[in-house]
């Protein structure tokens, strides 16, 4: 019990600086003004460091939407129900989601699994197409105790480390997904715990709530958190209390991806709770897990913020699914090409030399 | 003289109206919450109003470099000697250059136009590699009077609008771009001119200007503004006194793509004043061409405020080329495959229809 997690956290290691160094005098060789890329240059210098490689493999992606349901729906905090989770990972299986045609679009193989959905369709396992990592199905009501027991907590963590691990000799670059119908409800309570506020300022319309609707949900965020009264310097506790199996997935995913010196991009709003019980975890984590786009959701800013990090997109979108992860895939990759592709002020005969150069 | 200018503008209509509602109630009932996939969901219906077809073309796409020259930089303006735009210019004729390489990354085909270098490699327009649509050897030096006489100022749209046209045939979408040494001076003037603001808070460093640099150029565009008195209603003054030959090319391609019913992406900060004179001269323009990324620039945002746009990126980029443009092609491509790909509510049997829908 835990051992997995305890060796897979000391074995995040931090990112390379002779790697990352040798990426900044190439970019800063680059026929452009200094560092006139910005982000790119950014992200050049970041995923040589993550990968110990100049130029950082980024060819092979993957984009893991982990699925799972969530007791708190019992308490009106989403639009739909549960049984659309299913729907839509039956939808994903058949690649007419967002995040199958824009990770289609990018280069990302979509896989999904399944960490806790309530009722799923046996034969999407048995046919291959959905990954069994299921820790339950579906979660507690987080409103009136615990989501789940701390050993589950850890399951799901493991279990997305698994994950992780099994990808990691085919696969460059991780990217976070989720679906899960409620699954706003503990992110944002994961959100308020973590960074010690209130509900009010991070709780938004998750899948389209009224404005009223909102209101009753920040009042359900209230209790549970009253109700559990999570530990905020314990990930474990918080997970298990007001999280979801996803989401636990998801911080495994990053924890594994991590210690395998992988970027894993990460999706919006859930995806970046799971990111901040990752850094709990293990801080290290932070410089390899990449923040694709900033959600539409309220909190969102203030989740990135605290992970030090601005989101590389901000295109309006509060999708969820991965569908930001497919769309920063394309940043990923204009960073690879700037440093492979372009030429040098010597190789081009271009008198502009900056002095960083 | 400027008969095709005058033609151009009264061609541009506004945007199709029932095209764009068809697109909007296509999107409503693709699976997701509604309207999740925020600014994708923006372009799908604003690009159907644009060619007036639901989904509307995207697939040829085009960037369009218009090089230029700028007797400004007499003034110490720049930190490149103007060589450096002949130099950047044939290392884009290699492939080599940012723009290049973004380019062929999302699919455009990336032209090159000379607008007005001043000393060009003649082998490069005999060889086809840059088209010669010249309007002068550089423009005369700004903060001594007029950048180019009233004539070369139309010339310069009308060569715009003619490269417009020679492409509308070839490409369902444009891009501008630009190279220029010294460019962000004229571009500032332009900007501080139209919105009737000092150029204090528009100016910034360019290609790499030191704090001290910076100062002066504030200065020179100044002098600039107070010699010409360029008339901010008249577009036409104000890019013969302040301009530039490759800015009035840019403006130009603005016009000729809306003529032809083809969206248009702008580029940075240079780019986004010529579709500031578009404005002027054709306000119908805004709702063809498409702000790609904003500007590490500092005027930059104010200009886009102005255009009533917010653009689609924001990754800190200041190299300009049309590298910005090359990056929002991704998300053009992104909104039409949503629009194609995706499947709907009823298709696949997902319960989870919204209000819209």
């Amino acid at each position: 019990m835990m051992e997995l997690l305890e060796q897979t956290v000391a074995a995040v290691r931090p990112l390379d600086e002779a790697a990352m160094r040798e990426a900044e005098a190439r970019v800063r060789n680059l026929t452009m003004p200094d560092w006139a890329l910005g982000r790119l240059c950014d992200l050049a210098v970041q995923l040589s460091g993550i990968s110990g490689i100049v130029p950082a493999p980024i060819a092979r992606r993957v984009i893991v939407v982990m699925a799972g349901d969530h007791g708190v729906v019992a308490e009106g905090v989403a639009r739909h129900k549960q049984e659309v989770t299913q729907q839509m990972v039956a939808n994903m299986t058949n690649g007419g989601a967002g995040v199958n045609v824009l990770g289609r679009m990018n280069g990302a193989t979509v896989l999904l699994a399944d960490l806790g959905i309530a009722a799923r369709d046996e034969s999407l396992v048995t046919g291959g197409k959905l990954l069994d990592y299921s820790v339950g199905k579906g979660t507690a009501n987080l409103a009136k105790g615990p989501a789940m027991s701390r050993e589950d907590a850890v399951r799901s963590l493991e279990n997305g480390i698994r994950i992780a691990g099994s990808l990691a000799g085919d696969y460059d670059v991780f990217g976070t997904g989720e679906m899960g119908i409620g699954n706003t409800t503990p992110a944002t309570a994961i959100a308020a715990c973590l960074l010690k506020t209130s509900p009010d300022a991070l709780t938004g319309p998750g899948a389209g709530l009224t404005p009223e609707a909102v209101h009753h949900k920040i009042g359900v965020i209230k209790t549970a958190l009253a109700v559990n009264q999570p530990d905020p310097n314990d990930a474990i506790d918080v997970l298990a209390k007001v999280g979801g199996y996803e989401i636990g997935g998801i911080a495994g995913l990053i924890l594994g991806a991590a210690a395998a010196r992988k970027p894993v991009l990460v999706d919006g709003f859930i995806s970046t709770a799971g990111a901040m019980l990752a850094r709990v975890l293990c801080p290290e984590t932070v410089n390899y897990a990449i923040l694709a786009h900033g959600s539409a959701e309220p909190g969102h800013y203030v989740m990135c913020d605290w992970l030090g990090q601005k989101p590389l997109l901000d295109l309006g979108m509060r999708l969820g699914e991965g569908t930001g992860v497919a769309m920063g895939l394309n940043i990923i990759e204009a960073s690879h090409r700037m440093l492979t592709e372009m030429a040098t002020f010597d190789s081009a005969g271009v008198d502009a030399r900056h002095p960083g150069a």
